[in-house]
């Protein structure tokens, strides 16, 4: 067996035969492939595609790769959730504990922002206090003891995927659905939940921009999920306009605990409940009542000890951007747009992302809205409040904003786009 | 400007502009782009091809990463050719002389064997101290002198092709048409020929086995001679059956020696003559008569002193390999077919090519052939001698001649393949 062969065959339109994809997983994360090697391959698999049972042996190897976590020890089922990512998506935060509040298990691993999308762990660590890295143990511990934990995964997990994540990040071969699939269901199945709920999101800020790909990938990763014995459902989500009112760091975590203390924007609160169900469902429990645990203040109780257990303040004041400038409505009428990807990106350059790994995060930056699309505004209204410690950098967030709003005559009717566009199950 | 926007810009089929393609050489050259991205550019450009324009400007920024030689001063035109590979190809050896025979300048810069097709300078170093290795002052020299040099090309020529070759050859993106014509083409516009000839080989034993593909590179390539000012015309040639009697280091410099003797195999004679008349042609000697220079002994001449004037002893005893073993006919009949590729993989076992750069070459070792494909052959006659120096190789290049034989009954018609296929101009 070798490389050369391997990436041959792909590259030739072939299939790869399960041989060829254990060894060329196995021999890249011990080294003996070369990440020029696993480029090629990477790029053929984008443009020739795989079939199902390749994306299959493929995502059994980068399991096989690493460790796999085991939660059949503890006495309630266990529920997780995915996100494909977007602008403003905190959903998380609130979903977490709210889960955990009706009786499953919610074990988060989750990861950092890269881009124009945040990042949960980036979030969280907003608050003073709380630790995004906890061993295994503590892991559980932080779990048994409060039904909820959300932390950083562990290096021992599918390592041939962090590898290979961070390889397909600098020769542009991300926008693969079969690597992509792959790649967030190793992690998920590794990580040993029983049951996984995706928020495939679709739109301007989102990975996927057409309902299609969406739809591919969800199909894709819900059939890798059943294989494994992980009972998997999919919802296809919006993504062309920021999700609820806020897209930055301690931004979204003001924003998620008013989620959970019974208040928050209509749009988080739908989706919030949306996964929360399909999650109970997925995990047996479907009798759990998700809208009364966020009406009577048990899944914030679940919140408070899950922050609180890994070191953070629930009570503490969250840090504030040092600067602010408000952007305004240029005309009266009807908000028709607000895009996603502009928004993500002017946050970002706020300071709320990261462009390098190793670069920090501001804990404060973002923009918060003040309306959103199918909202009357009046001309010279503010409409968004950018926040950041670094106001040299304003100008490149308002260049990122520079077509992202458009106002239609008063009385146009705004078609508003459904918050859910569809469900794989 | 940066090695992801434009990977992109090919894996989804788009055109490389100029700014892209001189950047991406130049920082590829400078070890800013990492040998990941250009693979899977390579991967991209492979799948994706490339527009005319497009290679132009690659073949150009190649030539622009390393010198430019200039033989401007010599009183003679230049001519030079170049063959894309095969199994007995030794025509470099008799026809650089024959061509200064008939008053051009032949530098032939040449290169090693690897894999299945043998190497211009492996097999003239099987000739008691000649040097592959000069200075471009040396080479000049020789040039000067003899009217012929064939010698290795140095460091500095097209150092980014250098770099690029090496990639594809472990990431399978060698066989990319466009990335073949512009490497080919970059390292003969930067030795500053003339006039240039192309024999594109065609069959098992090549690079191209179906005639379109090799119409397409010989087009690709003189297109990209005639842009850049070198007067380029390519022959496409029969490559499914061995050229010539031997293929292996000695032997063929032995066959070249009795070309140049005005006797050897009629299809050696043949296109040794053909790509003659096109080189003289190209350079402006349209009176010569290259037929005459074989049989007065004036292109013998000129091998000599170009063999002499790089330490070569010409009348030196060629090294003949330790040990042989005779293949014989398996039927009585016509022999219709000897597959060139199946003759390289044996020749390659015995030791004459190498695996890898650094692995040395057997000078003796190689396949002599009795017959031809359209000879009458008798059960048991010797079809083949096999030679090397380590005997305990004649079983694994048995196995690659398993299949290399057809001998049909007695009487049949075996069409002949013509030796020259077509020509582009």
């Amino acid at each position: 067996m070798d490389a050369i062969s391997v990436i041959r065959t792909k590259r030739d339109g072939g299939r790869l035969s399960d041989r060829q994809i254990d060894w060329v997983i196995d021999a890249y994360t011990r080294g003996e492939v070369a990440d020029e090697q696993m480029s090629a391959l990477a790029m053929a698999i984008l443009l020739n595609g795989m079939e199902r049972e390749e994306i299959a042996r493929w995502t059994a190897a980068m399991i096989a790769s690493g460790e796999r976590m085991d939660f059949s020890s503890l006495p309630r089922p266990t529920a997780d959730k995915h996100s494909t990512g977007g602008v403003g998506d905190k959903i998380t935060l609130p979903l977490a504990p709210l889960v955990a509040a009706c009786g499953a298990a919610v074990p988060q691993l989750s990861g950092r922002g890269l881009g124009h999308t945040g990042g949960t762990l980036d979030k969280l660590e907003s608050i003073p206090g709380w630790r995004a890295l906890l061993s295994n143990e503590e892991m559980l511990q932080v779990l048994a003891d409060t039904g909820a934990v959300i932390c950083a995964a562990g290096d021992g997990l599918a390592p041939a995927d962090k590898k290979l994540y961070a390889l397909r990040d600098v020769t542009a071969t991300v926008e693969a659905i079969p690597l992509i699939a792959s790649s967030i269901m190793s992690k998920k199945i590794a990580e040993g939940t029983g049951s996984l709920v995706l928020d495939v999101k679709v739109g301007s800020g989102a990975f996927m921009k057409n309902i299609e790909d969406a739809r591919e990938l969800a199909a894709t990763m819900v059939g890798l999920g059943t294989d494994h014995g992980v009972r998997t459902v999919a919802l296809l989500t919006d993504m062309s306009t920021p999700l609820g009112l806020t897209a930055g760091n301690a931004l979204e975590v003001r924003e998620s605990v008013e989620v959970l203390a019974g208040g928050g924007p209509a749009d988080v609160v739908e989706l919030t409940l949306a996964l929360a169900r399909e999650m109970l469902d997925a995990a047996g429990l479907r009798d759990a009542d998700p809208a009364k645990a966020l009406a009577d203040g048990s899944a914030m109780d679940v919140w408070r000890r899950m922050i609180a257990a890994q070191g953070g303040d629930p009570d503490a004041e969250l840090p504030v951007a040092r600067e602010r400038e408000v952007v305004t409505a240029p005309a009266s009428g009807v908000l028709a747009r607000l895009d996603a990807y502009a928004v993500g990106v002017a946050a970002w350059r706020l300071g709320a992302g990261r462009a390098r790994k190793e670069d920090p995060v501001q804990e404060g930056a973002g923009i918060e809205l003040h309306a959103k699309p199918g909202d009357t505004v009046v001309a010279g209204q503010p409409l968004m409040t950018l926040h950041t410690d670094t106001p040299e950098k304003f100008p490149y967030a308002l260049a990122a904003l520079a077509d992202a709003v458009e106002v239609a005559p008063a009385g146009t009717l705004v078609e508003p786009v459904p918050l859910i566009l569809g469900r794989v199950a």
